[in-house]
């Protein structure tokens, strides 16, 4: 059995740890297709949250109370940037996660690509499932926000600017937006900067093509999914493939289990609801991506047009919880 | 008064806490030009030992224990570098060393020179002088020494590989020669990758050309002053400048106060001596640096042709004897 998982975020990266564990029950293969929009440059050194989300989760070394990073983080390094007014100063790296980024950088700029410094990465981890980023070129979600730009400085690499044509708006980089900002500053819209020209990373279309069942985890559907599906040729790898797709509500009882899912609906004029986020990514039959829709049971009624919609427990407090709901997710077709 | 100091590694960094007070007491600038041999890259930082030992020594920040480096140092990168075999691993980065490295080689590629870097890093340190790279051009000292070259690894971006047309022999990196092999290894000779190309950092002539005194740190000279004076231009700025030239001897009673220039002495078959160091600077009227050389008690009797020799104690045990010894140069011309 083949399961592919499309993927991001932090809770997209704990759904992975009940995935890995009931594939090894039944001798599944795994595929995670990691979105890499919210990946940028600081200090000069090319961050993959996402990416790296998935890694230290699955290898046993992210931080269970924070969510993010390495456990036992430390952060001389920070305090030294700041300490010389480096900016930007608003995005914080812990001292063993810039190990990551060393070597993730250097091995860029030697020319690898970046499913190749993944999978070099991955081999101290182990994470016991293959972990392909999205695409290898450049895809970054930017937030076109209401404010005049501010003056640029040397050391932030990712601020895309004023956007041509739209008086009184400009676009930044997501990280800005959800990390410097919490998301509070009028926004209009998303963009994947490089979407256009993206191609999928090598393995994802035969990953896709080969698969038995492919997820949608519960993760950020605005700026987590979205941005991997933005990939040229490979919402219609999914949508045109052979795999049942089955996805998880990242919503439950009308509020996001963990993030600001709510605030980037809110740009859409998506209701933060199981059905709302149900109805974005739509049925199969209309055009859409799925053939099941696993809710939680707070959630029950929900109806997406051509879906078949399940309730189960979704809150992934212990990895036995999640191992249910994959099962669930995966009994739903 | 204007006095400019020659100067790279540690012993160096010392010496300029005494021109510093010395300076503050007589109302003197002080420019050091300071080596940029030692530089290198690792996991894609730009790493200039000589500069940061000055910015650190001066400013209170370095180690006084170790010599090199920051005080209060941690070394968690250095481990997570290590656990993912990241090459080279014979070179420790410090965490808090790793924030400079990093805002100077964001600096660097976003195209500022380094010695418009070295401003900026010191606005934070401030030295009390001025610091000037010798060049902002790459010159990079490498080591010529026996053996066939080691298989590439991509992570190291300093070897300089084999040598053409010399049958068993290679260059490496002189922090490889310094730190990997303690400079225990067969030896040829020295090379300054770089130098027939560079040129004097701005501000470096104009400094030389306006000096009351021109000051030689009793730094390494083979791979501290002799790479500085490898930049076309700078060594007959000094020679052919106004200034008088007076140079510290490095070496006491026959062995160095610090590091291994007794080997790299060794490598160009000059003796380890006061005479040995002061004959190969060479007396000015004989087209050499040096008007004065001030030797250590010890060394009393050391003649170079055409040069005046003095004595004085030569130890840096703390800053007023430091600031005793650069008296003793000054009052030597």
């Amino acid at each position: 059995m083949r399961i592919v998982v499309l993927t991001g975020g932090i809770g997209g990266a704990r759904f992975l740890l009940g995935v890995r564990t009931y594939a090894r029950e039944v001798g599944a293969e795994v595929t995670a297709v990691v979105n890499v929009g919210d990946d940028l440059l600081l200090h000069g050194l090319k961050v993959c949250p996402d990416l790296d989300s998935v890694m230290y989760t699955l290898g046993g070394g992210a931080d269970p109370e924070r969510g993010w990073g390495r456990v036992g983080e430390t952060w001389t390094v920070k305090a030294e940037l700041a300490a010389y007014g480096a900016e930007p100063s608003w995005f914080g790296l812990g001292d063993k996660d810039i190990a990551t980024h060393l070597v993730r950088t250097t091995m860029l700029n030697a020319g690898y690509p970046l499913s190749a410094v993944t999978q070099a990465l991955a081999t101290r981890w182990e994470p016991g499932l293959t972990m392909l980023p999205a695409t290898d070129d450049r895809l970054e979600t930017h937030v076109v926000v209401s404010g005049r730009s501010e003056p640029a400085s040397p050391a932030v690499a990712n601020s895309a600017g004023a956007v041509d044509g739209d008086q009184g708006q400009r676009a930044i980089h997501f990280q800005e937006w959800w990390v410097r900002y919490r998301a509070e500053i009028p926004t209009h819209r998303f963009v994947f900067v490089g979407a256009e020209t993206a191609k999928p990373a090598p393995g994802v279309l035969a990953a896709i093509g080969s698969a038995d069942v492919v997820l949608i985890a519960p993760s950020n559907p605005v700026v987590s999914i979205a941005p991997i599906l933005a990939v040229p040729g490979l919402r219609e790898a999914v949508t045109d493939g052979p795999a049942p797709v089955v996805g998880v509500s990242p919503i439950i009882g009308g509020a996001p289990v963990r993030g600001m899912a709510d605030r980037c609906l809110d740009v859409l004029g998506v209701e933060c609801s199981a059905a709302g986020v149900g109805g974005l990514y739509g049925g199969r039959p209309a055009g859409g991506l799925l053939d099941g829709w696993l809710v939680a049971p707070e959630d029950e009624g929900t109806l997406v047009p051509g879906v078949t919609v399940r309730t189960a427990p979704l809150r992934m407090t212990d990895e036995t919880a999640t191992v249910a709901m994959v099962r669930a997710a995966l009994e739903l077709v």
